[in-house]
């Protein structure tokens, strides 16, 4: 039996990859596998398969809103879209990736702490100062973080992360890969229980 | 307590309607609800809302097709798309609400045996005169069947349905409205049920 990790595709962005961030380690956790987070820059996936923001489309949009908030509830949260969204979260990004290097245990916490900022707190802190200060509020050092987003080894490690993602047939986020099956939407992540238990159907 | 009827908005090229239409009048059934299945075309909703066929987009359209037959699987069914898939299925959805007046009761067999033919033996039936031959399989007179699809006033309810969903919010299928709560894809079922058991969270 396999105890391979789970790919977790996300975007900072994304409100979707935000609820399966509430729940996918501890899932994970029981069934002894490990996640690995792998932020992308869902604006250039975006780009390649000819779609964009859901809150961008009529219709589908104010439904989106709407869908957001009763999963959300349904899991016990609530969920706030900060003025102005969607942003570019580049900077959450690419310190994310430096923060697996670097500090690795900070990696998550910083990732959960800016969710939490931007989707919970509904604060748009998308700035590279104010990602810096979220960085900081898990005990990174915000000038270390600051000059990091900025290094250009750090911007290639996001763009060759997110053409890897599309490589691998990611489209969207979260997009969850397990045992070599993608799952696609936060709502997929009962399914991606039960082919962990099951092996697959 | 409402007892009002669940809306069930699909188009008969859709197969996740299809997957929804394989559970959603059991569930309704088990709280005392009916279901109120209205086809619209899918093609003239996606011009407003500027999508379109899920499987026409590079990566989301493969990941599609296996989400389809996986989560047919998990259902304990298999999901074939027909060659050419996805076509349009005009004739099928003006025979539905001929039907809902001329002969109530064949409705939804009618439909279940177009959904059945186009997804479970992956028959392209959408041609006018196999559509009807479907018909005639639950008993309806082909010949009518034939005349009614081309009957104007029939086209234009088909419009007009469309055009009342899209009012609704509706941007794609299947899409259920219950109580006045918008839910959106066949991975919602659960969601729904639990809307009326609950009251709405």
């Amino acid at each position: 039996m396999s105890n391979a990790a789970i790919d977790f595709y996300l975007d900072f962005v994304s409100p979707y990859a935000y609820l399966a961030s509430l729940r996918i380690d501890e899932m994970a956790a029981r069934h002894d596998r490990d996640v690995a987070w792998r932020p992308i820059m869902l604006g250039a996936v975006f780009k390649v398969v000819g779609t964009g923001p859901i809150v961008n489309y009529p219709l589908k949009g104010p439904y989106a809103e709407r869908d957001l908030a009763r999963s959300a509830r349904q899991l016990g949260f609530e969920i706030c879209l900060p003025e102005g969204f969607p942003h570019a979260t580049l900077a959450a990004a690419r310190g994310f990736y430096w923060l697996t290097d670097a500090d690795p245990g900070k990696a998550k916490p910083f990732a959960r702490a800016f969710f939490a900022t931007y989707f919970q707190e509904g604060r748009n802190a998308t700035p590279a100062e104010d990602t810096a200060k979220v960085a900081a509020s898990v005990g990174v050092d915000e000038a270390a973080f600051l000059d990091a987003v900025q290094d250009a080894a750090i911007k290639d490690r996001l763009k060759a992360e997110t053409s890897a993602a599309m490589d691998r047939g990611v489209f969207g986020a979260p997009f969850m890969i397990v045992d070599g099956e993608p799952f696609w939407g936060s709502d997929r992540l009962d399914q991606v229980e039960r082919w962990i238990e099951t092996g697959g159907w």
